[in-house]
């Protein structure tokens, strides 16, 4: 059977490189989606070349699509300040200052028109449990809402895979220890500091993450960063 | 009681003319995004402005998003050739090759993430009964399922205007004469040329619906054009 293709939307944070590991392990030939909106960390985007290197994803099946003219008015693009040391309690109160406005609605939109020509059936996104608490677009109800409107929009359509829909910080942690994904290359801080800056509020995920998987974390933290208790 | 927002999609075209119209005649205060995506022609954008100018709407209202790198391989991109002089029965068998991947579901995902940041509920397409016959992201099942996405995927949602739904090409016609849309100002034609070609499915049904609406078109066309006959 020919291998079917897959577009993974690969940011090069730890939750879409265990997505590009999960595809990688279903058989899919693998493509992957990056977008540069205006992130202060270009980090990041290296980071998502790193990850794809390890998967020997060529450079033809390697999209990046530059959507810094749409994203403004959020911490992540540079206009705010990104919020250090909140407790989960702060973190799960409303949407939070990183909020960019309907990313996963653009992103899933655009991975859509992306993938048609390309005969790609299949989106990976990795949205997941711990998001959904502040991002209204992690949400499994939007995935879902989003792939009948994809469906209804395009000669095809498209089927959204979110291995991590369901999996904890830790969960994700151990998914991708167990099927081999490369934890070591990828990029979490909002602040895009290498070391990791230990203190946002992805850093402190992050770090609980790893702690409640009983796993060590491969990146290096700056030595002004907490303790990653609970 | 304060004006409301609306972000009209502002093509430069008939149809998105006749849409800001509606949104000025309701009231809202305009905003317009266009959207540059390799279109053969730039003509169009100027038209755009030149209908933003007609309704006084200020630069600091009126948004462009490059999207040229996200749309490839149709024939309104550069990459294929335009059809001419197709009668009804072919332009209604499948989807035409003017068919631009996903392209409302991206636009109405990016103006929802355009939208949001300036309180702007309401977004107005141009969508109409005759483009659902070969475009499925123009049906209106379509964008009752992308307002439920938009809905679960944003802090606030947008609701999705669409005067044009339910309108033959000559009840488009028809209204935007009525509301003093400025019709002469419009781009229609998918070659872009001015005068106008009147060969492609664009200009044919754009004529068609001047003549079944006993109206005089008001742009010109060029000298080799089949008369607008049923």
């Amino acid at each position: 059977m020919a291998c079917e293709r897959a577009l993974v939307l690969l940011s090069g944070g730890m939750d879409s490189t265990v997505c590009a590991a999960v595809a990688a392990r279903d058989g899919y030939e693998v493509w992957t989606l990056s977008f540069d909106y205006g992130q202060r960390h270009r980090a990041e985007l290296e980071a998502a070349r790193a990850v794809a290197d390890v998967y020997g994803i060529p450079p033809v099946r390697r999209r990046t699509l530059d959507l810094s003219r749409v994203f403004c008015g959020s911490a992540l693009t540079g206009d705010a300040e990104v919020p250090l040391d909140r407790d989960t309690a702060e973190m799960a109160a409303g949407i939070p200052a990183t909020y960019v406005p309907a990313r996963n609605l653009v992103f899933l939109a655009l991975a859509t028109a992306v993938a048609e020509p390309l005969d790609a059936h299949h989106l990976f996104i990795g949205v997941n449990a711990l998001d959904y608490s502040g991002y209204p677009d992690c949400r499994p109800e939007f995935v879902t809402a989003f792939e009948a409107a994809a469906r209804l929009g395009t000669a095809a359509g498209v089927a959204i895979h979110t291995p991590l829909a369901h999996l904890t910080k830790a969960g994700i942690v151990q998914l991708g220890q167990a099927i081999g994904a490369p934890l070591h290359l990828t990029l979490t801080c909002y602040r895009g500091t290498v070391p990791a800056c230990g203190r946002c509020d992805a850093c402190q995920l992050r770090r609980k993450g790893f702690a409640e998987a009983g796993l060590a974390d491969p990146i290096p933290y700056a030595a002004d960063g907490p303790p990653a208790e609970r």
